[in-house]
């Protein structure tokens, strides 16, 4: 399948950016809360980083057919949930990294304390966030479902945890389910809030979810690949910290070059799924192509 | 006022607690994690507390004429909500606890990596307990707004940073703040989400959410009297640690026997607010008057 130019891509995730910074930048929790808490977490999600899961929120959205400025509640929470998992995983007990987006991890910058708070702080904000979501209430509780399912310990904290705690000897098998868990969830969790947000496109849901499940672990699996292959000035954190702590990823359990042949089969498999969804998709089946020769 | 016979409103504490363990004995994050942090979570949460957020769902919806069946979810999420909150407070970090409740903090028995997810685990968990209620979804999306509203930067969140972070010289009004926020809110929507999950009740609503600001700010008062007062068995906590820390609480600002006085006035008048809306809210009141008396 023919990639689109990069840059096109590239714009397209810059525009999301800006769209969802306007969001970020006139949340509620910057007016009324007790503390300076939500000037850390402004810190910490201001970084930058590519704003991948709102760009799936407002993709799926306008694929859906749906007003975009209904899914800005939406974008700013899977960002901020995202935020928060950085946060906290950066933590000197969990992955001690001091340096993230190229600039110094929020506990660096102001104490542990304030970090652990900033990342409680991010995850339950998003959930307020998302609840202001213009829509009905049945449709605003189903997006709050999915988003707990998504960040919960069958997900994200659960594959945080694996990432972690991996066992000896753990096979492609275990990787899968870790990384489906760590990322996956809330890349898919992403497009079915862009969807669900749109108003309609129930019947495309389930396929889209299986899409997005797909579209995460390829993410992942070229993060991983850059991981190996990247610079320290280009990905703005350090590299290989996680291959020379020896984890069971898909790089070092298949090698650098079946995994990048892998990424590739992937992206045209999750590219050609929604291609088959309809032409308004085609801005996530140009995201998944992008992804194996994407530099950071 | 009268107050009723201690025993009964321990009784009826019980009552409750055995009534909510159920519910989170089913949770189903205890089926479907990743990992073992559940596991860990259940600890803090068995580990014991006297339930009070769980009973005040419960006779919320009791007094609103609902069936408490359907207040379980709720119940369950903020004990969950407040168990988050007790594993990141007692952080080495932020307070720097050991003991809990009588037993060893999760950090000391599991380390502070898995201190941190599981009380990530917990704060999102409690949002997908609360949207398992089986009600409305207009009903459930305003349940999980008031929660992420009182868990959020102006209210739990802000208010444990305030605590961590209090200013010299901070005086009644900064106390009563940071209470509000730290424990009151907390409180406050424990009896809302009681009312609100009886499906009816809704006139009432704001009148008890301004009796469960009070409610709660008495739940604080007798709690920093008692950390004065009590001894270590009795709390199962180090005793006068905020003290020595020489916080701004009202203890330390009003002095021990002001802030008793201060306590039962306050006692009779929200046991009074809650008498007024009814016999049905006896339960509650009884638990005000019940708060100044307690020895744990």
């Amino acid at each position: 399948m023919t990639p689109t130019d990069p840059g096109t891509v590239r714009e397209r995730l810059a525009a999301a950016a800006a769209w969802v910074q306007e969001g970020l930048d006139s949340l509620d929790m910057l007016r009324t809360s007790l503390s300076s808490l939500p000037g850390h977490a402004a810190y910490s999600i201001g970084a930058g980083g590519k704003r991948v899961r709102p760009y799936l929120v407002r993709e799926g959205c306008l694929a859906s057919g749906g007003d975009p400025s209904r899914a800005l509640h939406a974008a700013c929470a899977v960002e901020m949930i995202h935020t928060y998992s950085l946060i906290h995983d950066d933590l000197p007990a969990m992955d001690d990294d001091d340096l993230r987006r190229g600039v110094p991890t929020l506990h660096v910058r102001a104490g542990v304390d304030q970090a652990v708070l900033a990342g409680d702080l991010l995850l339950v904000e998003a959930f307020g966030e998302l609840m202001r979501t213009p829509l009905g209430p049945a449709r605003v509780a189903a997006m709050a479902a999915r988003l707990a399912s998504a960040a919960g310990p069958a997900c994200l904290v659960g594959g945080q945890y694996m990432d972690m705690y991996h066992p000896a000897g753990a096979g492609m098998d275990w990787a899968a389910r870790m990384i489906r868990g760590k990322t996956a969830a809330m890349i898919r969790v992403s497009l079915e809030l862009g969807v669900l947000s749109s108003g309609s496109g129930d019947d495309l849901l389930e396929r889209v979810s299986e899409l997005g499940d797909r579209l995460g672990f390829l993410f992942q699996l070229t993060d991983d690949i850059l991981d190996v292959r990247g610079s320290r000035e280009e990905m703005g954190k350090g590299v290989s910290k996680d291959d020379g702590m020896d984890k069971s990823n898909p790089v070092s359990l298949l090698g650098i070059e079946a995994a990048a042949e892998l990424a590739g089969s992937i992206a045209d498999e999750v590219a050609g799924g929604f291609d088959a969804l309809g032409g308004g998709w085609r801005p996530v089946s140009e995201l998944a192509l992008y992804l194996p020769a994407r530099r950071s």
